[in-house]
C-alpha cells in the first residue's frame, strides 16, 4: 500500500476542512471567510515542505504563494488553483448544508468540493507526499492560488502582467476542469473566454399603476426582453452584427475525436442535466455547441414585483445578468463592444438601458504537442489505466490566457472532476476515488518530468 | 364655518390612525393587520350612526357591513370601499415610512392614502356629518367595505353572488377613482377590467453551469423573453390571436369629449409619470390606449442569480407576473384562454410553460344618463364650483362588474383621487383639500337624492 493509500483518511479530513469555509468571493459580506480560505492554503503548503510561502496582498482578495527551488536544471511548474468558491443558492435544493461537507457514497458533497478547493488540496498533497516520502520534488514547482477567480480574478491577472521574475516557470498545471467521464483520464486543450454584463434597463423614474398608465408607460422588463430576443434567436443563434467573424471551426482531426467519444445523449440530457431535450444552434453538433461555439446567456433576471399574489405596478427599472462566452480567436473587448452597440440598437423607445461589463477573460486553445502536456497524459495513463483523451471545455479559466500572454507558458489542464459534479449548482459534489487518483497523478506527473 | 369645515383636523387624525395599518392583503403575514384595519373600519361605522354593524367573515378578509334604513320611501345607496393597500415595496424610494403617514404641503403620504383608505375614510365621515348635524340620514344607506381588493376580492364576489337581501340598493357609491384634473369634479363611467396571471417556466430540474452546459441547455429567463415578445410586439400591439375581437371602439361624441379635456402631454409624462416618453400603440390617442384599449403588462420577473456580482447560472426556472387589462366587451375567461393559447404556442423547445390566474375581474361600461350619476354630478358642481365631467379609467375595479351583474345596480364611481397620486407606488398621497370636499361632496350626494 503506497503512501498516498494509507493517508487517504487524512487527505478526506483536511479536505473537509477547507470546504467548510464559505468562501464566496462574490458576496462581499464573506471578505473574512476568503481570508480564513486563503490562510489555511497557506498552512497547508508550509506544512507540505514549500518554502516563501506567503500571502500577497493587493487591490481584491490575497493571492498565496510558495516555492521549492531545490532541483536546478531541472523544469519549473507552476501550480495553479483557487481557493474562493460560487455562492450556494438557491439553498433550498442542497440535499445536506453547502458548507457541512458530507460524505455519501463514493462522493463528498460541498460547495467548491471539485470548484476547486478539492484540486487545489490534491496538488497540495501531492508535493507533500514527495516531501515526506523523499525528502525533495523531482522538478523546482511553484504555487500560486488566487480567491477571485468566480469574480473575475483581477488581483491575480494584475499581479502576473506585472511579470514578477518569481512567477518564471517552463509550464502552468491547472486542476480546474473535468473528465470526459468517469475513469476516462482526459486533458482539457481548449478554453471558452467570457465577458459577463450586467445589463441596467430604466423607463419611468418610479413604479406607475399598470391600470393608469397602462397603454402609455414604457416598461424595462418588457423592455429586456425584447433586448434578449434581439440579442439571440429561438435557434440560439446570436445576432449580435459581427459577433461570429473571429470564431476558428475546430479542425477535421478534432470533429472526428469528438465525434469517436462514447456518448450517451438521453443520458446526458436527462440525467445529468435534468432537462427534457437540448437546444442550440440547429446542425452544429454537441461538442462543438460547448466547446467551439460562444454562447449568450442570460444568468438573472429581476424586476417589479415578484412577492406573493399581485401586485399591478409597471416597474420603473429591471435588470440582467448576461454572458457571452467566446472561443478562439474572439476577443473579449471587441466582444463587449459589439454587444453594448446590439443593446443600443434594440433598446425599444421610453426606455434607456445600460450595459456594464463586470469582468472578462480570453478564450485560450492550446496546441497538444508538448512536453507538459504528453508527461501529463502518460501520469494520468498510469494512474487511472486508460488512455488520456483530449477534448476542450466550454467552461472559462482566464488565467490561461493570462499565463499564456504575459509568461509566455502553455497552461497543462489535468482535472479529476467529473461532468455530473454540480459546478455552480446546487449539490456540488467531488467523487472521492477521483481526488484521491488525483494526488498520486499529480505525483506522477512531476516525476517523470524529473526524469 | 360649515360641521364638515370645523372638523378637519379630527378627520385629519382619524385617517393618520386608519393609514397606520399596515393592512397588506397580498402579503399573508399581513393578516392580523387586515383584521385590526376591518375592526377600525367597523368601530368607525358604528359611531357614526350606523346599525346592524358587522364583519361578515368568509373565505378569506372578512366584509364590514352597516346600514342605515331610517328613510322609508327614499332611494338605497350601497357605499363600497376596501380597508386593505397595495405592498409599499420598494422601500427605499419613500421619503416618508409608508405605514407612518405625514402631511407635507396640502397633501397626506402613505400606502392607501387615496388607495382606498382615504375615500372609504371620507365616505364614513360624510354619513356621520349628516347624523351628527340633522340625526338622521336623507336616504337609506348600507356600506359593504372589503380587504382583498388589491388581490383579487374573491370574499365579496362570493358574497355578492349569493345575492343576500341585505344589498337589496339603487345604486352604489364607488369612490376609488381620480379626477381627471386638480378642481375638475369627475365622474367615471368605464373601467378596465383584468386577468392577473402567474407565468412559470422551468427548463432543466436544476442550475447549470454555463460554461459546461451552454450551448446545449435551455434557458428559462429567455424562454420567457421569447414568450414575452411574442404576445406584444415593439409597438405595444398584442399579439395573442382573438383579443381584440370583442374590444368595443368608443363614441365619437366619446372621443371629441375626450379630445377636448385640458392636457399638457409634456406635464403628463415627464412630471406626473417621470418618464422620457409616451408609448403604446401608434395612431391611438392617448385617452383611448389608457381607457378603451386592452394592455399586456408585466409586473415582475425573478430567475437565476441576481446578488451583487456575478454567478455563471443557467437557471433551472423563472416566473414573471403579468396582467392583461381588459375592456368592454372581453370577457375575463376567454382572455385567460387566449392567453394561455399564445403562451403555449410562444414556449421554445427545451422548457415547459405553466400559466396560473390568480384573479380576473370583467370590464364595465356605464351610461351616464341616469339619476343616480346626475344627482352626483350636482354634488361635486356644487362643492368644486366647476362642471363635472365624464371619463373613463384604465384601472380596475372588478366590484363594479359583480354589483351590476348580481344585483343590478349601477355604480356612481365619484373619485376625488389625483393623477399625480402614486398609486401602488412609493410615496402614494391624497390631496387633503379633496379630502374635505369629498367628505363634503358625499353627503351632498345624499341630501339631493333625498330631496
Amino acid at each position: 500500500m503506497s503512501y498516498y493509500q494509507q493517508h487517504q483518511a487524512e487527505f478526506l479530513e483536511g479536505l473537509k476542512t477547507f470546504l467548510r469555509i464559505p468562501s464566496i468571493s462574490t458576496l462581499s459580506e464573506h471578505k473574512p471567510d476568503i481570508r480564513r480560505a486563503a490562510e489555511f492554503a497557506r498552512n497547508e503548503l508550509q506544512s507540505a515542505g514549500m518554502t516563501n510561502v506567503e500571502l500577497i496582498e493587493g487591490k481584491g482578495n490575497p493571492l498565496v504563494y510558495a516555492e521549492w527551488l531545490g532541483a536546478p536544471g531541472k523544469p519549473t511548474i507552476l501550480f495553479y488553483g483557487h481557493y474562493d468558491v460560487q455562492p450556494p443558492d438557491p439553498l433550498d435544493e442542497w440535499k445536506s448544508p453547502p458548507f457541512e461537507p458530507e460524505v455519501r457514497g463514493d462522493n463528498i458533497y460541498a460547495r467548491g468540493a471539485v470548484d476547486d478547493k478539492g484540486q487545489v488540496y490534491l496538488q497540495i498533497k501531492a508535493v507533500e507526499g514527495l516531501m515526506k516520502t523523499t525528502g525533495k520534488l523531482p522538478v523546482n514547482v511553484k504555487f500560486l492560488l488566487e480567491g477571485e477567480e468566480e469574480t473575475g480574478g483581477e488581483h491575480i491577472e494584475a499581479y502576473v502582467r506585472s511579470k514578477p521574475p518569481r512567477l518564471q516557470a517552463d509550464a502552468a498545471v491547472v486542476c480546474d476542469t473535468e473528465m470526459f467521464a468517469p475513469e476516462m483520464p482526459t486533458i482539457c486543450v481548449g478554453l471558452r473566454g467570457m465577458v459577463y454584463y450586467e445589463l441596467f434597463v430604466e423607463g419611468a423614474s418610479h413604479d406607475l399603476h399598470s391600470g393608469v398608465y397602462g397603454g402609455a408607460a414604457p416598461n424595462p422588463i418588457q423592455a429586456i426582453a425584447e433586448i434578449l430576443c434581439a440579442l439571440k434567436d429561438r435557434e440560439g443563434h446570436i445576432l449580435i452584427p459581427g459577433f461570429y467573424d473571429r470564431v476558428i471551426p475546430p479542425s477535421v482531426k478534432e470533429r472526428e475525436a469528438w465525434a469517436s467519444l462514447p456518448f450517451d445523449e438521453k443520458e446526458y440530457t436527462e440525467k445529468e442535466m435534468g432537462a427534457r431535450e437540448l437546444v442550440g444552434e440547429p446542425g452544429v453538433p454537441l461538442f462543438e455547441r460547448v466547446w467551439a461555439r460562444p454562447t449568450l446567456e442570460v444568468h438573472g433576471i429581476r424586476g417589479g414585483f415578484t412577492g406573493e399574489g399581485a401586485k399591478t405596478v409597471i416597474p420603473a427599472r429591471a435588470t440582467a445578468k448576461i454572458s457571452t462566452r467566446l472561443v478562439a480567436d474572439q476577443r473579449p473587448d471587441e466582444a463587449a463592444d459589439q454587444l453594448r452597440a446590439a443593446v443600443k440598437a434594440a433598446c425599444p423607445k421610453g426606455v434607456i438601458a445600460e450595459v456594464k461589463v463586470l469582468h472578462s477573460g480570453a478564450p485560450s486553445l492550446t496546441n497538444p504537442d508538448n512536453p507538459f502536456i504528453h508527461a501529463a497524459a502518460a501520469a494520468m495513463k498510469e494512474v487511472f489505466g486508460r488512455d488520456t483523451v483530449y477534448i476542450r471545455s466550454g467552461g472559462s479559466i482566464p488565467i490561461v490566457g493570462v499565463f499564456d500572454r504575459y509568461l509566455g507558458i502553455p497552461s497543462v489542464m489535468m482535472g479529476f472532476g467529473l461532468p455530473d459534479d454540480n459546478l455552480h449548482a446546487p449539490n456540488e459534489k467531488f467523487h472521492l476515488p477521483n481526488f484521491y487518483r488525483g494526488i498520486e497523478a499529480v505525483a506522477r506527473y512531476l516525476e517523470i518530468l524529473g526524469e
